[in-house]
């Protein structure tokens, strides 16, 4: 059976846990304890050289080791329900999408917070290497994911999902991004009434979590 | 027949471009002058709105606008040979370094370039909204970029190729990467053996440009 190394209160690991619960794929689960820097520790550095979570073994004994790679294996092993799309132009869309919410929503989250939280003074960057928090990119990420959230609003008008009119793995990445943005203070208002349905709409699939 | 909006000094559609000649794909090129700012004005803002290349018009007159999207499409649409992998853990394999070369690679150099160039002042990021200059994050770039072309060249030594033992699209990534790190004056050297050999045995496929 898969072994997913997850993190129950950290964004990246949450991506994985759902699409496994989307999929149906059996799997069993060892928590991380990232608060304590366990991935950092030579236990876990044996099964992630990157020291990063999630990390997914499977039943082959390979171990992925970030979420692309898990998102490809798990579309090829359980490609029903497809996740990530089915026609060319679907997938181009999921593809595309997936990639904007990573770039634009997360990465910005990652950098307001990193940047900022004293907790995470020289840990910038996920990884081994540590990294000086820079307090401008804090700044910019906080702008960017500002804009990120009007556009996907914007975006979400009329639309019952993110890419293609189907559920996706860009949903899931959304989600992930919407709910890692309270930890800089961002919550969607008023002012994104798409934003709000759809994520309620998420919520009832039951499986996020 | 599709048309691919491209600047040829670039390196996103540097990506795209590599992609179609591997593929052999039937296309139409349409060069967008980044350096005259052609891709901010009107006309290039009504074909995509993202202000950015490559841009790939499909047959069917949808416009893909970023190097993710294009390859889900060209992979699905042209399967052979597969650059995106065939095998549930090549697939896996390949997402997961495109990835790395892409979070690690290429935004590295990027964060280097746009954040010390004088001519990328007030463009420290792509697209339509100007941001500032951030040097730290030029030196932080420049750290990265150095640690990860020093790993790739480790993971290059006996092997041919990227991931999974055969040519794709994390390749092509690779590439165009080690490439633009000319723009911030890193070369491989003496020390990186692996990579050299690797960004030879590349050239000699002909498609690279």
């Amino acid at each position: 059976m898969m072994t997913l190394y997850d993190c129950a209160t950290a964004p990246s690991p949450r991506r994985a846990r759902i699409l496994l619960a989307e999929k149906g794929a059996p799997h069993q689960t060892v928590q991380v304890d990232l608060r304590g820097g366990e991935q950092l520790g030579e236990a876990f550095r044996r099964i992630n050289p990157q020291c990063t979570v999630p990390a997914l073994v499977t039943d082959e004994g390979s171990v992925l080791t970030d979420n692309a790679a898990i998102a490809a294996y798990v579309e090829a092993r359980w490609p029903e329900p497809p996740l990530l799309g089915r026609t060319p132009l679907d997938k181009a869309q999921i593809a595309g999408w997936q990639w904007r919410v990573e770039f634009e929503g997360l990465m910005a989250i990652a950098e307001a917070l990193r940047n900022s939280s004293p907790a995470m003074a020289n840990r910038a960057l996920p990884g081994p290497v540590d990294y000086a928090q820079i307090p401008a990119l804090a700044e910019r990420g906080l702008a960017r994911l500002q804009r990120f959230f009007a556009a996907l609003d914007q975006h979400l008008a009329g639309r019952d999902f993110i890419a293609a009119e189907q559920f996706s793995i860009a949903d899931i990445t959304a989600v992930v991004a919407l709910d890692f943005a309270r930890a800089v203070k961002f919550r969607p208002g008023d002012e994104h009434p798409h934003l709000q349905r759809w994520r309620a709409a998420m919520q009832a699939r039951g499986t996020m979590g």
